[in-house]
């Protein structure tokens, strides 16, 4: 069907295109597929009752305020709430730093919003989360890449894209989707260091930090960088926004993030957040706090660590015995993701497609590559499917491995 | 305090700006306020057992389901029953032409990332939705005006704006907001025939077409404009896109919101809000296709008509007795607003700051006017405030206003 609109798309939708590799994904949409392609949470470790009990007590005690129109800010005992957390990763901040967003995502696209100019650089980790790259696409952004080890961002490499004057530096440091790998502690020092030598401020995306299975808790960069600047003051000093999410210690359906930013910066938010949706919906706010207060996703949290670290190792099992050795992976030490590379002659769109017909998915890593590298690479999600479905799926995905490195199976 | 990022906000956040009303709005916040400046339902009316019952139906029947990640496009029943609803007022779509969006506003949102480079013009009414100039301003939007009575969009000054070739046409044809003004039905022949003949596209706002309180209900634009194009085949033709939103039927304080658009233009917004949002809260969804089943929202709007209806009459009455000569204002068949035209002489911010020493509050018209004309008007509110409120704020309002008029009190 032809209509009047066809001609007068902006020219940004032609950067937020859909993608080969979205067509062959919608493939591993059916139902009798083992999918590690998405980055769904169990459904499992949701905590139905108590979201049930504070529905309930919400709409008791609130009434028709829950349901009615509320500040851009977010709901004020929320922020607060966010506030103390907070203060508990040794980060000192007020309400007047925290706005509520509707998923981590909305900070992103509102962040993109209020700071990208049409060809402004940003740096990257390659790979980076898609989402990111999605929602600054639309706003003409370029990217300057630092490559990946499995300690992270390339410290090394980081002075030299510094270099080249980009905007911001966008890290995920912990369990990084897409590739489950942390950023090791001397090189969160480093990328401090080197952020303030170059003047160049920072956006630490951290949906996972809570979901650590072994190893230590490592300071978050906004901590770290606030230490460097001034070790004794203990308020926050501004030069890193810090992003987080209720979406994996709660649920990811009520769509509830969070920024933590200078006020000034918050206050632009909120301008471009009330063009954007007016507000993040009351009641789903209203019932995070009550579902939060008196310390329950502190406990409920838990739960989900001992799921997931045993999902993990499930899978880390399987691949150690089904997987040919030409194949490498990472060790997540938390979160929701590991990353798989393929030699060099493979192509991982071609073992998806193959790997579809034996009923298992995962993610070809080069979406996540803004400088379209990384065709060897594979992104696996081990918190959806049950560990029985984990330890066939991985046997499937091996038998198509084994096949593809022997040359049996043309390309 | 300073920080790195002050000097890097982009371009578009200049027009985010938040004015010298908006501040004096803040003012009006106050809690002994009698405020007619929001545009808030009334927190009566709010169907709050329907909506517990939901909550609970949806969170036993579904469970984890109800709080997990969803598709982008929304939750397909609610789709489909919006298909239906649309069957009864003559236009005939499928779920293909809806997307769910986090509120109206969202929708206006991801029109404009979609549609609008920076400098093209819109064509709108003047005044028209500020939600809609702070939207798209975002993008950079210019704006062709064609001024309002109380008809509507003066159509006799449409022709000439069309020829100075506007990106689209947006209006909102049903008790507009802010003017409460409804376009007449000649007019609204009138609009699609003018469109096709510029081949022009219209975005339709219809927030509050439902909420009629006197009068026969109005075609669409969007039925209109089918009509127009071919009498026979009743499908969808696509060169209006149409929105409307669960703000004012169900809460707002939910965010649901829909867009009716050609399946090519719900594409491009599907990966657009993927970059934004991700999609809209399941739960919300779920909860909102509960409530609206088995046509509970058709009986609970009567319920709203009766409310808003008698409240509006009260203002009016009131205003007949209270307000100056000097004075004019619309007498809206529907929706949340009336108009107030000042004598040219005064000025509604000044009024304002008067009427706020008296404890009653609205909105000076200026910011809904994209050429900053219009200094003399005012927004005034009927929905939100009980009758005997609206009797003493406007009777207070009156007061304020005979001062001004007979000079009493220096401007």
């Amino acid at each position: 069907m032809h209509t009047a609109w066809d001609f007068r798309y902006a020219q940004r939708t032609q950067r937020i295109g859909s993608s080969a590799i979205r067509e062959l994904l919608k493939l591993t949409e059916q139902p009798d597929i083992i999918s590690f392609a998405g980055g769904l949470p169990a459904p499992e470790v949701f905590p139905l009752e108590a979201f049930t009990e504070a529905c309930e007590r919400v709409l008791r005690d609130f009434g028709a305020q829950a349901l009615q129109y509320s500040t851009t800010e977010g709901y004020l005992p929320l922020r607060e709430q966010i506030v103390r957390h907070t203060a508990r990763y040794d980060l000192h901040i007020t309400p007047d730093n925290v706005l509520i967003t509707s998923g981590s995502q909305q900070a992103l696209d509102l962040l993109g919003k209020i700071f990208i100019n049409r060809g402004d650089r940003i740096l990257v980790e390659s790979p980076t989360y898609l989402g990111a790259l999605q929602a600054w696409n639309a706003y003409g952004a370029e990217y300057i890449t630092v490559p990946m080890d499995k300690q992270g961002m390339n410290t090394a490499a980081l002075e030299e894209a510094l270099r080249s004057g980009p905007k911001f530096i966008y890290v995920l440091p912990n369990f990084q989707n897409p590739t489950g790998v942390t950023l090791a502690l001397e090189r969160r020092h480093k990328l401090v260091e080197l952020a303030d030598r170059y003047g160049v401020p920072i956006i630490e995306d951290d949906p996972y930090g809570q979901l650590r299975y072994e190893g230590d808790h490592l300071p978050s960069v906004v901590v770290l960088d606030d230490h460097f600047r001034n070790n004794s003051e203990h308020c926050y000093h501004g030069n890193v926004i810090y992003l987080s999410t209720f979406s994996k210690t709660l649920a990811p359906g009520v769509r509830l993030g969070w920024v933590i930013a200078p006020p000034e910066v918050i206050r632009k938010l909120v301008q471009a957040k009330q063009g954007t949706d007016l507000h993040t919906a009351t009641f789903n706010q209203l019932v995070a706090h009550e579902v939060s207060r008196a310390g329950f996703l502190d406990e409920h949290i838990k739960t989900i660590r001992q799921v997931y670290s045993e999902r993990r190792d499930v899978m880390l099992g399987a691949m150690d015995r089904y997987f040919p050795p030409e194949v490498d992976w990472t060790h997540p030490e938390g979160g929701l993701f590991l990353w798989g590379t393929l030699p060099e002659y493979l192509d991982a769109a071609d073992v998806l497609k193959l790997a579809v017909k034996q009923k298992v998915a995962f993610v070809p890593g080069e979406p996540f590559h803004p400088d379209s590298s990384g065709y060897n690479t594979m992104r696996i999600n081990f918190s959806n499917a049950t560990p029985e479905k984990i330890q066939e799926g991985i046997r499937r995905l091996g038998y198509v491995l084994q096949e593809k490195v022997s040359g049996r199976v043309a390309i």
